[in-house]
């Protein structure tokens, strides 16, 4: 494979300024006013693909935003991979909290970063791993060095429960006939230790809504006579965890599969400074589900949590008013066999029961997804690992996320193949956060360790 | 007073143009965006104070927004009686719910006000009700009746706190030397049953800011890993009530005082409907502190209530983060005897000693007051009650009040001399709320009643 470290060699500054362009792109899905900019960045990873050279590129219709499907089938008897990503990204609030504009990319030097990373809302998520694949194709191609089938599946509403990807792979399962999916949209421990990830966590993400007297009120003339929405609310989710951190809906936990001992103290290896965590978070103490460890509790746990409230007046300065209505967004994190569809249902039944009188409560289910467990003697995990040991130089790491690829648990269903997580970002590229960055060693890395498992993937395969 | 009620009759029609005037500047306190819509408020009341007659008007610096100050000495062995109002306003958001523009005032006929009501914010609170002693003054001049002294005192920061008020009444004792100080900042049971605020209660308004993470997290990542700056702020400020609805910070009732239970059966006898009060606020059932009614809960009993908590990803769809930080307004009505800074300091002390470790939590105190009552034999009390009687054909009901103003307590203190609550708004004219409106019949009855006020307090007093 060495000409096609030449190939990455002699092109990476262009490689750099080709995700750079991308990132330029708001493609915002979870905030209509950007619907024009999705369109256009779907737009851009067509004509990337083609670039690449895929033989056939095409942006599909959905019912929502288009997802770009490219494909390069060079023998129908080789085995064919699927590369899933997103070119969507998702919103920059708090805008106030970023160094440099999310959607004007520049490269800085870090501590973790000395070769400099980007700095760009979808910098890491997905668009920068996403286009790892891009241009490991393109690298393969141009060095004649491709040696399997391929297929691109891109979407755009990945940052928002995937809907339309659900509605097209139902519909196009001999379209994305495959042997393998590879999604890169996942991390790894750090630059000297790769990992890849084999579980990761359902989803169920609500919104609710507390309704109190029909109107604004003066604090004065009514405080303390009527219930209060945001009172009220707070009441009702602090009751959601018991005095030990556990989730307090019942039946919540009736799916929940244990793990044993050993497994557990398998999971325990994984290097982890619980001190550094601290420290990088800069908090005094951890917090969560009493009898768990912390990579217990964002892995192998269910959890609850407020992604975000509001209620009531949150301007400058002061306003003495009891608020009609007071909402949260609430987002349950669920591990394998927990199916999304019942727990919120779950969630619904029992938030609507704690109402009290005085108020009305609406709860309306954004979107979900259910977990996934890839086991570690399927091929593509053992591709992968060699593919990551050759450019590491130390053999990866398998671990558990606690983060959610809806979609995956679909792809097995629909597909009936397996899915394996190639992660290049890094705990600390603040997805999701104010100032996302991914870094260009992980970003060249990436782009090399792929075709490495094309390679024995498809060696493995015949 | 028949040549009172003539002019009145005469120039209604230019009252109402000049308050609505008066209504299109957005004298918002609370935002500093508005601060030159403020002075040049201050400015227009200085010249219809000038305009009704006052011989001396100013504006004085105050270190925050100015206050205006005028006066008509007419002769020194009459009594002063010393007028107090407020021409800042509160904020207008929600603004999706107001059914017209709040600075575009607009008179519409209602259920309660057929013979119309002008829309706007401030419309009540405190403008209306203020403009109405400007014309009262300009009735007297004009038609040679003032029968005693006036001075004017209208301040630009009652709804943030008047904090300049109190530094401006400290040093001005001499100048504001009065026998009486009438205020029209509050409501009258209905417009066939007028009443007399004999008590307010106290405020202590604080923000509170909980810190998790030094960053916003991934909330599947870090999901049941670290404390949730939401999730502890829904608990907290849940704890802050018990079961039975007490507030439980540790010394709170302490100065509380009970009432008898004849006083607390003379306060029954006040009329009202619990039928029609929850289906004015459309809510099925009242919540309140354990043991007193709704009206007690809402006058003799302090409360503490949430007016705006936020934090987190609040817009349109889902996004799965953790908040490093949270926040809360709270603000808590105190009873006469306690006092607004002993309360402010215990609530910071409990609330930051209720933190769990994981997070740092800061409270900050934005202002208060003390509560008050007036005595129901006071001349002052006497003089107002009959100048009701004589317009409405009914004598007024004393009421304890459950809104605040804060000032009243200081200016005892200060200027050692009582405050009358000459109130014409009613409980549905929405102040603090969208669509605020005062009704033309209470406006000009307002300003038909101020003038038998003068009358009978000076003949009272000599």
């Amino acid at each position: 494979m060495d000409n096609i470290k030449a190939y990455i060699d002699q092109h990476k500054d262009r490689f750099i300024n080709e995700l750079i362009e991308l990132l330029k792109l708001p493609s915002v899905s979870a905030d209509s006013t950007f619907s024009k900019d999705i369109i256009n960045t779907s737009k851009a990873v067509k004509t990337a693909l083609e670039d690449a050279g895929c033989a056939h590129v095409e942006i599909c219709e959905t019912p929502g935003y288009p997802i770009v499907y490219g494909e390069k089938i060079i023998d129908k008897n080789l085995p064919t991979v699927l590369v899933y990503g997103h070119y969507d990204v998702q919103p920059v609030d708090p805008i106030e909290l970023w160094d440099s504009p999310p959607f004007e990319p520049i490269i800085k030097k870090t501590k973790i970063h000395p070769e400099g990373a980007i700095f760009a809302r979808g910098a890491c998520d997905d668009k920068g791993q996403m286009y790892m694949h891009v241009k490991a194709l393109e690298a393969m191609t141009s060095t004649g060095s491709l040696p399997c089938n391929v297929k691109f599946m891109i979407e755009g509403e990945e940052e928002v429960g995937s809907n339309s990807l659900v509605w097209f792979v139902k519909r196009n399962q001999d379209k994305l006939a495959n042997d393998i999916i590879l999604i890169s949209d996942t991390g790894m421990i750090s630059n000297t230790q790769p990992s890849i990830t084999t579980g990761l966590r359902g989803l169920s993400y609500v919104e609710v809504e507390v309704t109190g007297p029909n109107r604004d009120l003066h604090s004065g003339l009514y405080g303390g006579a009527v219930a209060n929405p945001i009172n009220i609310l707070t009441k009702m989710i602090a009751s959601l965890h018991d005095e030990d951190n556990h989730i307090t809906i019942p039946g919540f936990y009736d799916k929940v599969e244990d793990l044993s001992a050993e497994e557990r103290a398998e999971m325990a290896k994984a290097p982890f400074s619980l001190e550094d965590y601290k420290k990088a978070l800069d908090i005094d103490a951890v917090y969560g589900e009493k009898g768990y460890t912390t990579n217990e509790r964002n892995s192998i746990r269910p959890t609850l949590d407020v992604n975000g409230i509001w209620g009531g007046y949150i301007g400058e300065g002061a306003k003495t008013v009891i608020a009609s209505k007071a909402y949260a967004k609430i987002s349950m994190r669920l591990v394998p066999h927990q199916d999304w569809i019942e727990i919120t249902e779950l969630f619904k039944t029992h938030f609507e029961s704690i109402a009290p009188k005085g108020v009305t409560v609406k709860v309306t289910p954004h979107h979900g997804g259910q977990g996934y467990v890839t086991p570690i003697d399927n091929i593509g995990y053992k591709a992968a690992n060699k593919a990551y040991t050759e450019i590491f130089g130390v053999e990866a790491i398998p671990q558990r996320s606690g983060g959610s690829i809806p979609i995956v648990a679909l792809f097995e269903e629909e597909l009936k193949s397996k899915t394996i997580l190639m992660g290049f970002g890094l705990d600390s590229d603040a997805i999701h956060s104010p100032n996302e960055h991914f870094g260009i060693f992980n970003y060249l890395k990436g782009i090399e360790t792929i075709p490495l498992f094309y390679k024995y993937f498809t060696e493995m395969s015949v």
